[in-house]
């Protein structure tokens, strides 16, 4: 009987052990990634879960030969000796001197685009189709890694105000914000919605934990063909009680942004160098009421005709304004127009006709939407027939109200579009995995 | 303008903080959870985020009078005295003598179901039919707080082995192992599914990152109305690259397992010791082949008559064999039978009848399959006609292997049904916030 102790006895030696290696033979494992034979010599690139290893094949101190079978995308165990090298910038560098190969998988065919140079120079389309093979270029998955870290970053810091993680069920009786853009399912013969959001069930476990979050995907069933609109993404949810008022969510999400950005510098910065990715410093982000931004935009710019919401170019306009200002990447606008914000959002005491929420603009775009919440029983259902919604449909989600809710609110803030604003991409979808919009589902 | 810094500042005291200022008026906020008049004083319990605090009311010290507003459920900010005292078995204890109460919210009614007292006593469906308030007892609350516990500490462990957190799409254009029990939907005049496993994403991922994970849902149009089978749950899913044998998985699992049982231990004391939950001692897990589990049982049980598969009283029978003999709650049956697992596991070389495959048993239950997958391209298509099955519609999937992939494996764990088992329920509904099963889909 073989006993399993939780313990792996590996014989490899990762990439950042080699500085205590030199002049040694060690074993490494990975991925041959690229292969520039230089006639007498040959340069095989070995690539690792984040690094690529820069290997040296040569007849002087190789004990093989270079042959047909070793070719990109084999898995190998390389048998080397480190040698330390330097880049042209006088940092310190590792290559190896590969003694021996052992293959331990080969490809069937030779990638349909090519992913061992730089950059994956293809058409968006191509490259989504190839996602499988695509990823495998360094600079394709450093973005999804990215995109791990502001989710861990999110994660960590609630975790460290005490915030517990939930899992909403995504399989929903009824549509979490009204009935539009939902998709539907037979669910053995009922009619079942997948979620759009947690936005009820979260604020339903506030009197349980008082402060809760979750990161799960959404669904909407967007018919809009855009480069921002996604039909399944992850959002980053939370919802905190016992506020003494919205600014308290406000200054969580501040805390957990700056948190964000120190764990990029620090645990990303490889990926946060391979991608030049310029992290936002953030002392403290200012704050502008609606009115006040709407005033300050019909000054600047031309043809403003909606007075209730934000046009894109005058988001754009009030991120440069903030640069410029307060020199800050990020602006808080508050106090938008109460008929334009959900039914459980809660107006504003001195102004009925604005609510206590915020959308948080970065870099002149909408990454949340957020605020408080109505926590009253006879508010919020005189708010819901003022909307023209009938109450006795969500008596479910009213038991939070009925029986006792402390004030509360939160944000949703939706992963894939900060990693593209952060990265500076135009296409949501270049920040997406494995996109779904009205023309794709695969791969 | 105002900025947001990041920093809350709250005037409130934690329970914890309490032994700091003995004697000391401290603000405390909460919910009135249960109130306890003993005519010339009361006992009003505040219950916070994770604790029941014991306040005490007396117009000795108090500067109101108990009225009708202060009602069980109504959320307050209590400025109170901290006195301690001591429990029955001598540990220490703080209770607050309350000089002032503001209240923050009321209640619109009394709760439906009593969450007041130790335990919440109903009928199952009574207990999930009023979930937005039953969770509230502190009991049921804790159950989740465990669960929280359990994912956070598989996280945990995989981040620090430099594991990749992923989300794959749940949305799909095919069952991923196959076309029974899963959910269909509408998309747009297309027929899609709903993903019943990240199977196929989590091995696409092996060559990009080496070692993924995924916390998410998936979806499973299960028929049965058991007391295992959920319609909706968490899969906790790892596959990781690069293996010298099976036996790596296994060893991963072991070390996650024995590093979430050290977190409940510590970061969850309060819920375990509340729900008095059992946590296992792992040192290491014993293995056991299939056959010759399957040849103890015919010696030991009566009525066996499949030879392939066990029968839950064979998994039963077995966890207390591996009590009796080794001690150990968990067992790792392993090599079980090629036509029993799915199509992509590695069959042994030694002996193609069988697979490089394991299930874990916990507590004589299973709560785990995983196995090595198949990495080779010409095999995997070969296993694939051989099971029936049309290769040209895995195109996507194939790309893995057609590019290349590295010898890898991994497993699956469902979070509701570990939760159950650790707490010792007897129905998965008990440890599962929100079930969807085929009668039910509210809240």
């Amino acid at each position: 009987m073989q006993e399993i102790t939780g313990e792996i006895n590996s014989s490899y030696t990762p990439y950042g052990e080699f500085k205590n290696h030199i002049g040694e033979v060690v074993t490494v494992k990975g991925t041959i990634h690229n292969i520039r034979d230089m006639s007498d010599f040959a340069f095989i690139i070995l690539r690792t879960a984040r690094e690529l290893i820069q290997c040296v094949y040569s007849p002087e101190f190789s004990d093989f030969r270079l042959s047909e079978d070793i070719v990109e995308q084999a898995c190998a165990k390389v048998s080397a000796k480190v040698v330390q090298s330097q880049t042209r910038d006088g940092s310190e560098r590792y290559e190896l001197q590969i003694h021996n190969i052992e293959l331990l998988s080969k490809p069937a065919d030779i990638p349909p685009v090519v992913i061992s140079k730089k950059q994956v120079v293809c058409d968006l389309n191509v490259l989504l189709d190839n996602r499988p093979v695509t990823l495998r270029n360094p600079k394709e998955r450093a973005i999804f890694k990215i995109q791990e870290g502001i989710q861990r970053g999110f994660r960590d810091y609630l975790i460290s105000k005490n915030f517990t993680e939930i899992h909403s069920p995504k399989i929903n009786f009824a549509g979490a914000e009204g009935g539009t853009n939902v998709f539907k399912l037979d669910y053995f013969g009922k009619t079942v919605y997948l979620a759009q959001s947690p936005q009820l069930y979260k604020q339903a476990l506030v009197p349980v934990y008082e402060r809760v979050f979750e990161i799960a995907p959404v669904f909407r069933a967007e018919h809009h063909d855009t480069s921002r609109h996604l039909n399944e993404y992850i959002s980053m949810d939370f919802e905190m009680g016992f506020i003494d008022g919205f600014e308290d969510i406000m200054n969580m999400e501040t805390g957990a942004l700056k948190y964000i950005m120190n764990l990029l510098k620090t645990e990303y910065a490889p990926e946060v160098e391979l991608l030049k990715v310029d992290i936002p410093e953030i002392t403290s982000i200012p704050t502008i009421k609606f009115k006040d931004a709407k005033a300050l935009c019909v000054k600047k710019l031309k043809n403003i005709t909606d007075m209730k919401d934000f046009e894109p170019e005058e988001e754009a306009f009030l991120g440069k304004w903030a640069k410029q200002q307060y020199n800050s990447d990020f602006l808080f606008v508050t106090h938008y127009l109460s008929k334009k914000r959900p039914f459980y959002t809660m107006d504003d005491p001195e102004d009925p006709e604005v609510t206590l929420s915020f959308d948080l603009l970065f870099r002149g775009i909408e990454i949340t939407s957020g605020g408080q919440r109505i926590h009253d029983y006879n508010q919020q259902v005189e708010k819901m027939k003022k909307s023209g919604m009938n109450p006795e449909e969500f008596e479910t989600y009213l038991m939070l109200h009925k029986y006792g809710a402390p004030p509360h609110g939160g944000l949703g803030l939706g992963l894939e579009r900060l990693t593209m604003h952060l990265l500076g991409f135009k296409n949501v979808r270049y920040a997406t995995m494995f996109p779904r919009d009205i023309n794709r589902v695969t791969p």
